[in-house]
């Protein structure tokens, strides 16, 4: 028996349906971390998934399609920002979120592959850039508090703040072989508390 | 009379050996900015060339001792350091010098390839990862120049704050559709030349 044909009866309306979507995820993801983007094969995600290949490519398609749903699936999956009380201790947990995230092999590789995907391939790059646009929302808000509590001046482009937490860390991902530690989060997040105070980031 | 059989009395001694370079690293940079990385062919790029593909193959073998040869060139190409005598002076015209670069079609596009590149092949990722050291270095020295005018406190880590300047444009570049424009490249600027000044990147 396999995932698609699970018992009815042990299955909460629409589990098997979430089931299949997370073990194919799953292995898309894996299958991304070890191999790369490059020979990404909807075939050999249903078999390390244990899925009917049919249900993989009725559901999803085409490789770039099932790109966008794991990147929807990752945004879905990230976690809620953090509230510390201070400017620099919310960029802090950011920063050190987004370097374990990128320090860990699996994950590291995976987001590796996806930007990699789509430089490749522009719908890919749509949802990167979704994925992205969604991430830095989420904690843009701690900048918004950080002004009305008067640790950066009116007008700070909170959403450019977030991303120059993260703009360090994924240059030093792509661009050198030095790992990502947490004095290198640290000082990203410091980095960038101190020009949101100079009021680098007002628009 | 192909580029291998041209006339020896016509061109000056290793003349004939480094237009054969140029044309096929033009070739290589014009398929990475086309294509992306993923089809990059020897044969393919010994046409585009215009030179015998006995000669491509013999001089760099594989696709990757190319890449490495034609990241080695974009290293050698890339403009010295301009001198302004402040730091924000200095960032800002390194800022401009990168977002010019990466703003431009072929380039940002050859920029994207050869970053997606080193993410599935080591050997590649070691020739970009030298790059970047190339051209980290070749600006840092405008931040000891600072140092010793006071401008950003002693202990500074200089390749940092001139990493600092690339990471916002290359992450733009990377995750976002936003446009690179020149107030993009002021802001990184800014920022790293606020956040030095703050001492943020002190070792």
């Amino acid at each position: 028996m396999n995932a698609e044909e699970a018992d009815p009866g042990t299955v909460r309306p629409g589990g098997r349906t979430a089931r299949v979507r997370a073990a194919v995820l799953t292995a898309a993801g894996d299958a991304l971390a070890q191999q790369g983007f490059a020979h990404l094969d909807l075939a050999d995600i249903a078999r390390r998934a244990e899925v009917g290949k049919t249900t993989v490519y009725r559901r999803w398609g085409t490789v770039t399609s099932l790109m966008a749903d794991l990147l929807m699936d990752m945004a879905e999956q990230s976690l809620p920002r953090t509230d510390t009380g201070s400017l620099l201790g919310d960029l802090k947990a950011n920063a050190r979120l987004v370097q374990r995230t990128l320090a860990d092999p699996r994950q590291g590789a995976l987001f590796k592959a996806v930007i990699a995907a789509a430089t490749c391939d522009s719908r890919t790059a749509d949802a990167l850039h979704r994925f992205y646009d969604i991430r830095i929302a989420e904690w843009a808000p701690c900048v918004q508090q950080a002004i009305e509590r008067g640790e950066a001046p009116e007008g700070t482009d909170t959403h450019e703040v977030i991303r120059a937490v993260s703009a360090p860390l994924y240059y030093r991902l792509l661009t050198s072989a030095v790992p990502l530690d947490e004095a290198v989060a640290d000082r990203a997040a410091e980095a960038a508390a101190a020009a949101a105070r100079a009021g680098a980031y007002k628009r």
